[in-house]
């Protein structure tokens, strides 16, 4: 197979009376497939199961022929197995044992019975847990499939796949050791109850696709019940690499960060994330929009955060949709959805304009439409400059976090995050098709845990303090 | 350093005031020690931490060192640094990627964008967890740390070397990644509550280390609530073990197991799975010894389990002391405590007889006291012929369960593992002092498997059949 074919297998279904193989084979054909293999995989009165090697030049050729299979009638694709399905199979990542055991002497050092003699030393000072167990290095990365990628509330076990990836990630970018754990609960005093009892196995605690307004609960009471560090990277992760890069594409239009009026569209987990973010580097200015136009104090809201949002957000009141209030603002910040921001918009905002359209995977407005009125664009997509990706954080943040042995991650750590990340990028190299640095930039995670680390132990949370 | 000299490394603090470092040196030398090094760690008005480098030629010579400074005064050992703690330092497995990610085309594979089609496809059909997660391969090895080893109850971070080590095995011996999790609760209903949303993540569920009564409660629901298989090691696994080499014991004196009368001594936990599984293997006289004596069924007894444990034994309500009952038993199985069997004991039992004491460090009765009055002894230790070791079943029994994805581990599929077991010993091997394969014998692991698979489905418990 040359690198540029691409082969994929389908499992098909098919209705013996309704469903036409004429047709099928026209719809690969023409699709731009190439059907090199047929095999029947099981066979019955009313219908037949078969597995349908394909040869593709373009992944899209792929989407277009399930897409165009699943409009015929009588079929029903059961299974794609194509290079994404084949990389996780039986899963993305194993247990290694770090010693080989050779001999009875092997096994009776590492189990028992010499093994004792280390469990009663940690049970004597647990402290030495760090020493001579895996917590030092382990971190769960915990979700509960309600919030997963775009595809919202999915089985904790369909959640699984990205979990695993997040664990490749760690190891690779920050070589930690990190586990996924998809939860059968969405309840979230047993999701706090199940985390708190995992403590004694991990030092930290990674939280991630859990909507909102759960994922609050869930990470201020565990924030507040456990002595290991939590972050929930799906809020603080997005909002700490959006201000990394917000601060390079600030000092590209020369604007203080306290003199910028900014919009930020879409009030969820995100978009108060990235509001304290934004406070706590200094903003003055930030008015918060949803669907029902802008925050402000003389509202009531029913949804969970609101109305402290208003209280620390919109100083002068203003109110209107995002039309209105968007007028002279310097930077907008997207966490909302496909096709919100209009040419219109951006022209009503202030000299140089920072368009952040975070939306996944279709962001607020089309890079290339708002291109020829904007200083400085980002999306959350790799096809485009200036991707605002949590791969940049989450490694980074924690290998800071375990080697100091934080208690928590606080907003200062969170913030020397940003500004690390933001340093990455020297004065200049920065141009508004680069305010973000590379995932494979291999600074990014050591700048990160150096600014971890001092701000840990500035804001007096580090328990030790590393080489 | 000589292959025959061992370095280890003592911690001490010194009161300044009783402390006397000639007496220390003393005693390094008397018991056989060379002191090489010595490094002040800290230092105050009062008192000061030096850490210790000795050179030994026996690893004895380590534990009469730290008994000899323990009598002291004013000397605290803070810590102890040899070979097994170094062997533990930092904990005894990691996370491996299977992939690496090395392009942003890998990344978009493993992680988002790509990442989603398979979530989609998960969540469609939650079977296919079992082919693009780690599921199909995974085992939670779970403990609350109540009753570890011979330690009892310690602290949860304390018994993590114990759950990493069998995590090391497992990979090991049957290349299954299980994950070690010490929990933070002691209660039941907790643990049942923390296993069960555990579930979509694992495949297997070892349950280790957990005191009675609650292992009895906790292995019940999960088995009788989840879908995947659980196992109580301490009790299935020393019971599996206890089988086999019973089995090939009795081979050698020619005994059917239907007319043996068995003492089983210690009606814990073990005691009982070990009752459970004679009786399944077609033993029709057992009788429990414990504290009260021999159980029977005119008496209404406290302990949980008991007045079941005495219906089914004893069937002629035989009374006494273990001295009284013990009289033409052709088998003593003891998970008792030390020197509870004595030699006059052993005179009374019936021609031939097999003695098993599996106390643990310190056996029911020295073998060399034993050796001349029985025909087999087995003990649980290392340094004996006939060592009933764990290791031997978990590995094997679960990589089975796996395989054919069982949706528990039932007394049939026990069975076969211990019959698996005793049959890697040929007729022509068996000896007095081998009736149990070596855990380094690789005929064990996919000797089991086949068994317990085999087992599965004719019970009807497995939901695929393997290769």
């Amino acid at each position: 197979m040359s690198k540029s074919s691409i082969s994929f297998i389908l499992r098909l279904k098919l209705d013996k009376k309704t469903a036409s193989f004429g047709q099928i084979a026209t719809v690969i054909s023409s699709a731009g497939g190439d059907l090199v293999a047929i095999d029947v995989i099981k066979e019955n009165r009313n219908s037949t199961i078969r597995d349908l090697s394909i040869n593709i030049h373009q992944e899209e050729v792929q989407n277009r022929i399930t897409a165009e299979l699943r409009k015929l009638t009588g079929i029903t694709i059961q299974q794609t197995t194509d290079r994404t399905f084949l990389a996780h199979s039986g899963g993305k990542i194993h247990i290694m044992p770090k010693i080989k055991i050779d001999s009875r002497d092997d096994m009776s050092r590492v189990y028992t019975p010499e093994v004792a003699r280390v469990c009663e030393a940690i049970d004597e000072n647990v402290e030495l847990a760090h020493d001579y167990t895996i917590k030092k290095n382990a971190v769960a990365v915990i979700s509960d499939g309600t919030a997963v990628l775009g595809l919202g509330k999915i089985k904790p076990e369909a959640a699984m796949p990205v979990m695993e990836g997040k664990a490749m990630l760690f190891k690779q970018f920050a070589d930690i050791d990190a586990y996924p754990i998809c939860l059968d609960t969405q309840d979230p005093e047993e999701i706090i109850t199940i985390v708190k009892a995992l403590q004694p196995t991990f030092g930290g605690i990674n939280l991630e696709d859990i909507a909102s307004p759960n994922c609050f609960s869930i990470e201020e009471r565990l924030n507040k019940e456990l002595v290991i560090p939590v972050f929930h990277d799906d809020q603080h992760g997005t909002a700490i690499v959006a201000l990394a890069g917000l601060l390079n594409a600030l000092k590209l239009v020369s604007k203080p960060i306290k003199d910028c009026k900014i919009i930020v569209c879409g009030i969820g987990a995100a978009g108060m994330a990235i509001t304290n973010m934004l406070l706590k580097a200094g903003a003055k200015t930030i008015i918060g929009v949803d669907v029902e136009g802008a925050l402000h104090c003389n509202q009531n809201y029913d949804r969970p955060g609101w109305n402290e949002f208003a209280q620390k957000t919109n100083p002068k009141q203003e109110k209107g949709k995002l039309c209105e209030v968007i007028k002279n603002a310097d930077v907008f910040i997207g966490v909302s959805a496909p096709g919100l921001l209009t040419k219109a918009d951006i022209k009503k905002m202030a000299k140089d304009p920072i368009i952040f359209a975070l939306a996944n995977p279709n962001p607020e407005i089309k890079p290339e439409e708002a291109k020829p009125y904007a200083a400085v664009i980002a999306t959350g997509r790799s096809d485009y400059p200036n991707q605002v990706n949590n791969v940049l954080c989450f490694p980074g943040i924690f290998r800071g976090a375990l080697d100091c042995r934080a208690t928590e991650i606080n907003d200062e750590m969170k913030l020397a995050a940003a500004k690390a990340i933001a340093s990455t990028i020297g004065e200049e190299e920065l141009d508004a098709e680069y305010i973000i640095p590379s995932v494979f930039n291999k600074e990014v995670v050591p700048s990160i845990r150096q600014a971890v680390i001092d701000a840990a132990v500035n804001t007096g949370v580090s328990q030790i303090e590393p080489e």
